[in-house]
């Protein structure tokens, strides 16, 4: 049983946050800086972007999270302290130690995120006020739940956090997840931020294994616009606090309730993101099936959902389904014409390579909603994924031409 | 010396064109189906899309390509018989059939091409009584030369047309052609329509090896949105009646000249379609120097012209160079930043893995310019590559969310 409660990351029992705004975001309502921390050491698993080309903090925070235990996560918006050389590594260098000395922990104790705009040095004294504030303003009240959550939007439009609660063992075990992401959003790993705290008892293996799963059927089955980010990261803290008998591999069911109610924590977000891509005016989910492996299925649902052209014509609410047949015709993946079948909200419009016709009218009903469910049947094999993405709208062009650097 | 001369796909000797509206198309001024045709029979060499999704015309038309030679090209536009089923491989049979009794040739002597909505059963009254008029008004006057270049248009907004002169072994021999293409466009294979036509007299081998290589860095060297068309097709008809010495793969340097002369030719093509790209309001050369390997080159050039946030800043005006490094990083190509140089217009902006700053003035104004020249030199190897896009703009969205089915 999965309860979804209030809270976000700091639902979970021993966690704190606390956030300001210093200076790196125009509005002084907008906080830009934050901290997440639990009152004892956490086990610590993350994922990083794939990008060649990674931020100074995703250097400096892949080091922690190799260690396995942290207390502590900073985070802020507004600049990414990417392309920023061996001064942008010390920054973040700095951001973790300055919080280390707040929080009187080990700096190789804190995990460093920062996101916005990409190739300008931090400018590090707002950074240090707004470390020293955050830090003093660190609570566990519903404001700074909300808070941190806004600390780290930047494109955004709305703040993203969940937390669920699940029974492990016999002990109530609480999940809680803050997440950004809008724009620069492919499914590669992680591709985004998600900060997620637990106060499970867990194995550091386990727990490495646990959230790889989950983001491999979350945050890497969304797309917004193809474009990978050098500073993504999903990170979770688990402190134990909840004193269950500790999760290994070996824990069978009390293992996959946890996972479920991870997946569900993971997934939500990720949709979350979705939904608040970039200019987007609908949610899209392509189901590909009945392909030969998962990874044809992947790679055609990625041509898909990254098509500009799919995802202008949903835009305009247009059943243009040539446009989904010969996006899933380039993705190198074999495919035998005579056995495809597309349907659009349940609406079987191309079936064994053949246009269904009339057009079914009530298509063109369904096409105006604000969720569209594509699935394409291959007829080739017996596996399947979902991804979702959003269309593609003029307001896209409008942020992402005018969003200034 | 490659001289430019008018007149298109009938500039060579012995080639005549006609074309009419025969209802594809809306509006009764816009031709809408074509015929291209020689007086003798020619060697014929063709590439197609890569597209596992392929339209039936493309389907025939490897078949008539295969034995290499051929008459004519029958081409319509507003509908491209493509996921049509076997009806679909009928039509496109009866379009070479119905043109080959007009030309009074045998029918597998004729190429078949269609572009335009996806999906839909050729109304083949329409297309017979417009091959039966195209064919009535085959001729190598001025207006034919223009008409069968706007007869193949769909969201194209100008027609695309050129012809060249040089000389071989002391003949004139001559080179034109006609092209379209403006959405849909990926560079993978040919990615639109191009005809070529050439009074070359050439081996059959030779014409396939020559046509390869000039599509090589042309054609597939472009990109609009990402999406490969299930209908494109390049095709060259040589008729020989230069009478020059035959060409052949031991020509030396008079092959030299005809495959420069065709470079030219698909060269001034491929940009053709990308200045005429959807909703294009910049033209965007894309240098990648200094890779390990041309392949590395060309994936990272690919994900830079086809990363909408890197043409949407670019639509914007906006020097927002990060995005363009983070595509790179994502190409699946190891990179060392610290190598990475990056320029726009010859301005560099990114050194050696460091942001030049102050961010130089005249990179402003170069921005707002009509062509937009990314240099960005990778430090690992030797290997180039260029490939040329355009930016995404509001236009591009309602062009394709508006855009009919």
């Amino acid at each position: 049983m999965i309860k979804v409660v209030s809270e976000g990351v700091i639902a979970p029992k021993g966690f704190k946050a606390g956030s300001v705004h210093c200076g790196l975001k125009r509005s002084i309502k907008n906080h830009d800086i934050g901290i997440i921390t639990s009152e004892g050491p956490c086990k610590a698993a993350a994922l990083f972007t794939t990008n060649q080309i990674v931020a100074a903090p995703i250097k400096y925070s892949r080091k922690i999270v190799r260690k396995g235990t942290a207390y502590a996560i900073v985070v802020n918006s507004g600049n990414a302290n990417a392309c920023t050389g061996e001064k942008g590594y010390k920054d973040a260098e700095t951001m973790a130690r300055l919080t280390a000395e707040y929080l009187n922990v080990s700096p190789d104790k804190v995990i460093v995120a920062s996101t916005g705009i990409i190739g300008r040095p931090l400018p590090m004294k707002k950074i240090q006020s707004g470390i020293k504030k955050a830090s003093m303003g660190l609570c566990n009240q519903h404001i700074n739940a909300v808070n941190i959550a806004k600390a780290i939007m930047t494109t955004d439009t709305v703040p993203k956090h969940i937390a669920v609660k699940t029974r492990i063992s016999g002990k109530g075990v609480t999940i809680g997840a803050i997440a950004k992401g809008s724009g620069m959003i492919s499914p590669n790993m992680a591709t985004m931020f998600c900060f997620i705290t637990t106060d499970a008892s867990i194995s550091l293996n386990t727990l490495r294994s646990c959230i790889k799963k989950s983001v491999e059927h979350s945050f890497n089955q969304i797309t917004v616009d193809g474009h990978m980010s050098t500073s993504d990261m999903v990170a979770i803290l688990a402190n134990g606090m909840a004193y269950n008998r500790t999760l290994t591999s070996k824990s069978g069911n009390a293992l996959v309730s946890f996972q479920k109610a991870l997946d569900y924590v993971t997934l939500h977000m990720a949709k979350a993101i979705v939904r608040d891509g970039e200019g987007a005016t609908k949610f899209i989910q392509v189901d590909i099936n009945e392909a030969k492996t998962e990874s044809d299925a992947k790679e055609i649902a990625r041509r898909v959902a990254e098509s500009p052209l799919v995802k202008t014509a949903i835009n305009g609410g247009d059943p243009n389904w040539g446009r989904i047949i010969s996006a899933a015709g380039y993705a190198g993946v074999t495919l035998d014409e005579s056995r495809l079948c597309l349907s659009i909200n349940k609406i079987m419009i191309y079936k064994n390579g053949l246009p269904v016709t009339p057009i079914p009218k009530k298509l063109l009903s369904e096409m105006k909603k604000d969720e569209i469910k594509i699935q394409l049947n291959l007829g080739m094999g017996e596996k399947s994924t979902t991804l979702w993405t959003c269309d593609l709208s003029k307001e896209y062009i409008k942020i992402n031409a005018e969003y200034h650097t």
